[in-house]
């Protein structure tokens, strides 16, 4: 692809402006203004102007931005011009909890297959998505197309799971478990941890330091 | 505080350093080498030594840092010597499911209370939590000497929770609602969002991006 790398803050104050365009469009909005999207975001307008700007001129002038055209523009940089093909490891409270989260489907995720060890959950349905054995991880992988892996196990059975993942082909995992993951060199990984927001938090609190929010959006 | 102010994402390296240094200590070791401890975290040794440095001069030439010092100094640096009363809001799924959360106990974060808006759950024990009305949240937050709020709720009411919650005294909010929240100056709010993470995943597949975590950490 042509694009120019973005980084990973950028990418991220990409994915709270798609959030906020959609929201306007679902109200009929057509046109926005970087401070109005800025203020949606939590962002400042200059930021909000600069990361548009990277990737073409949309404002008209005086007028502000055109929603529909922000938000085609956006889905296509971050890849979501298409939908996703999603699995689940790990049917426990927080897998349960995530194939039941409705917004996925509504952003273009579709949870396609679901695995756990437990054989008394296996065939279940949950949240509409049939559990499957472990021991068909491959194979179901494979026949539905899975691109993108959710790991929700215990910290133990993490990095296991995640190279049966890597192996049967899915290029990005989604890390659940307090674990940091060993991932091969073309694998997309990020760990959604639980602790470590809590202890930037803590630091937050106790070094009086300027909260991340406001600083960063 | 005379500390220097850290940046995100030293603070959540530390935290990464901070986790494989307790499973050294609990492992019975008493030196760690830099190259050891990025290996654990998937950093660089560079990147480990340039971070240590900041803070200090841990290392013993030839003989690596101690386990124990780095484990006290980093929790000193994160505000982590003492323990954090938490509070969730919303004991849905999501909202069981962190209550369910041992690794919380461990690190220092005590669940003190929880709220919920029905009925039906109030009065109840949810992993050893007592489930309050939320309309007891202003007086329970105050006896309970809550410092940091989990909000679990759906994206609707998130917002209002945690201005009660900042009102009620609670400084540090971590949000797993899908919405942005609008915090006043001195909170600290982190944001966990499973689709921005999907999202961040998806560019990386599309881009060709190299992968984050291999290059953050």
């Amino acid at each position: 692809m042509s694009q120019p790398k973005i980084s990973d803050s950028a990418v991220r104050r990409l994915s709270l402006y798609l959030r906020a365009l959609r929201e306007l469009e679902r109200q009929g909005g057509d046109l926005v203004s970087s401070r109005e999207l800025a203020h949606l975001c939590g962002a400042t307008s200059a930021q909000v102007r600069k990361d548009l700007s990277l990737f073409g001129s949309f404002g008209k002038r005086g007028r502000g931005y055109s929603v529909g055209e922000l938000v085609a523009t956006i889905e296509e940089i971050l890849g979501l011009g298409r939908r996703w093909r999603v699995a689940l490891v790990g049917v426990g409270k927080i897998g349960s909890a995530l194939l039941g989260y409705r917004d996925l489907e509504g952003r273009g995720f579709d949870l396609v297959a679901a695995f756990d060890i437990d054989p008394a959950k296996v065939g279940r349905r949950v949240a509409g998505v049939e559990v499957s054995a472990l021991g068909e991880l491959e194979r179901v992988v494979a026949e539905r197309g899975v691109e993108i892996g959710i790991v929700a196990t215990p910290p133990g059975a993490a990095q296991e799971v995640a190279e049966r993942l890597w192996e049967a082909g899915v290029e990005a995992v989604l890390n659940f478990a307090p674990v940091k993951l060993t991932a091969p060199g073309s694998a997309a990984v990020r760990t959604v941890d639980v602790v470590l927001e809590l202890e930037g938090l803590c630091y937050q609190l106790s070094s009086g330091a300027e909260p991340r929010e406001r600083r960063e959006r």
